[in-house]
């Protein structure tokens, strides 16, 4: 681990067990950060990355996207002198090699108006999807079974152990929508893009729920149509708990069994006791 | 699920449990698929996806990338008529609806060149990136143990829950390099781009491992670095097993505990029971 750009970052959580009162605790995050790739001055794309090895990722990438094919391809690789982050990463190729720069069908992002190789990038987001107010809340036990229904609705087409789920429910626990997706993002898409046909958005009063982990993506998608509640059954990264944070989005992870952690904006989230069960209350007698 | 466009695919398999001979089968396979999505005749993006509901993720997509923002905006959608695959959706919009393309500061791919949007992709592919005929062989047995080597050894960084893990290790087992992102393909250039700058490739008589699924890019990846042999700990795409049936390469997927499946090119497998453990043989006494 690079201690110049670590792989981890510190948080602070609200970790609730039912039955239990929240406790704030310590927590680690992968890093999530965008890693601009420039060939001879030319931007050719923009992944969102864990900070660490970027010269291997630059490399890689290339070499697997057949730009270069030998180690003497590469004279020079350098972060970018304007970029303090170390988030843009120039690579100068030896003279003589040329690069065609047309085979790169996939992936090439149009990252020359680039806003997000900085800490302008949520501020950018968010001047085009403003802050959600929204006072909608959930009981925390509510949440608790949300991803266990979006599982239980997901057997049904999931035989084949490889696709990801996205669902809203509303504030009561009811699924409005569910689909499934190889892409965790495209998952996303459709449910809100249902939303959008159906004339439902905005889901304003809503969490999304998310078979896997939640990556700024992820909970920028979910802003875009107003949702103010991001569950995840995995962990978020870092970069989609600072977003969350300025966005006022409610963003939970680790959601399993009687438990989850609440990093974001836990004020849209009832912590009572859920009714003691008479059979319970028969048992202790 | 939409039977035209159905997001199972079947396939056979040849399923491994240690001790046992290993068994043909029939298995269910994530469908995975490009879509390009076209608004007013220009391309804007490249998703590779679960086909079914491809035009709420159309919807979706271009909502939440701040291009449309109310259901008028909208006023066709159209699979494109030249594609017979329904891989490509033209999305008209309505008459003064205008689209922000700048906007589009991620995500957006260089898709005017787009050779994914049909059969051709994976011959395209195989042309810059020839077929691989390593005769190569893992013990099937040492396959078993390299996810377990492989998260020994991401125990170490990955206290967060959030990062996935590639690593190549040589036909003994032994650890080349590991390497850990957020997103399962740069974790995979990292240890290509690894290989590179060190020297170190082709990595031809080698196995890349990862932490998760194994789409058709991972298998792109590990080809452009010439690796014959692939075992994912989680399931395979219906494209990243045909991708590896066209190249050549091993696909090994599930490879959990004692078991695993054999997706392609089992012939770089030694299926052989392991050497019986003396303790073995003297408790059969």
């Amino acid at each position: 681990m690079d201690p110049k750009t670590p792989m981890i970052r510190r948080t602070r959580v609200l970790r609730w067990q039912a039955g239990a009162a929240p406790a704030r605790r310590a927590d680690e995050l992968a890093a999530e950060e965008p890693l601009e790739i420039r060939v001879d001055t030319r931007p050719v794309v923009v992944t969102m990355r864990t900070p660490g090895h970027d010269v291997e990722l630059a490399a890689g990438f290339l070499l697997t996207e057949g730009l270069i094919r030998r180690r003497p391809d590469v004279q020079r690789v350098t972060p970018h002198p304007r970029n303090r982050a170390g988030n843009v990463l120039e690579i100068f190729l030896a003279p003589g090699v040329s690069v065609d720069f047309a085979r790169l069908t996939r992936h090439v992002y149009a990252s020359s108006s680039c806003g997000l190789c900085g800490k302008a990038s949520i501020e950018a987001v968010h001047q085009q999807f403003p802050k959600t107010h929204s006072r909608v809340k959930f009981r925390a036990a509510t949440l608790l079974r949300l991803p266990e229904e979006l599982r239980r609705r997901q057997d049904t087409f999931d035989r084949t152990g490889g696709l990801h789920a996205a669902a809203v429910f509303d504030a009561a626990g009811r699924l409005v929508v569910l689909r499934e997706d190889i892409g965790r993002h495209n998952a996303v898409d459709k449910v809100i893009g249902h939303g959008f046909l159906d004339g439902l958005l905005p889901f304003d009063r809503h969490a999304l729920v998310v078979s896997g982990r939640a990556s700024f993506e992820i909970l920028q998608k979910a802003l875009a149509a107003r949702i103010p509640v991001v569950a995840a059954v995995s962990a978020p990264s870092s970069l989609a708990v600072e977003f969350a944070r300025r966005s006022g989005q409610t963003l939970v992870g680790f959601v399993r069994g009687d438990r989850m952690n609440v990093y974001t904006h836990a004020k849209r989230i009832r912590f009572e006791a859920p009714a003691a069960s008479p059979f319970k209350n028969l048992a202790a007698l």
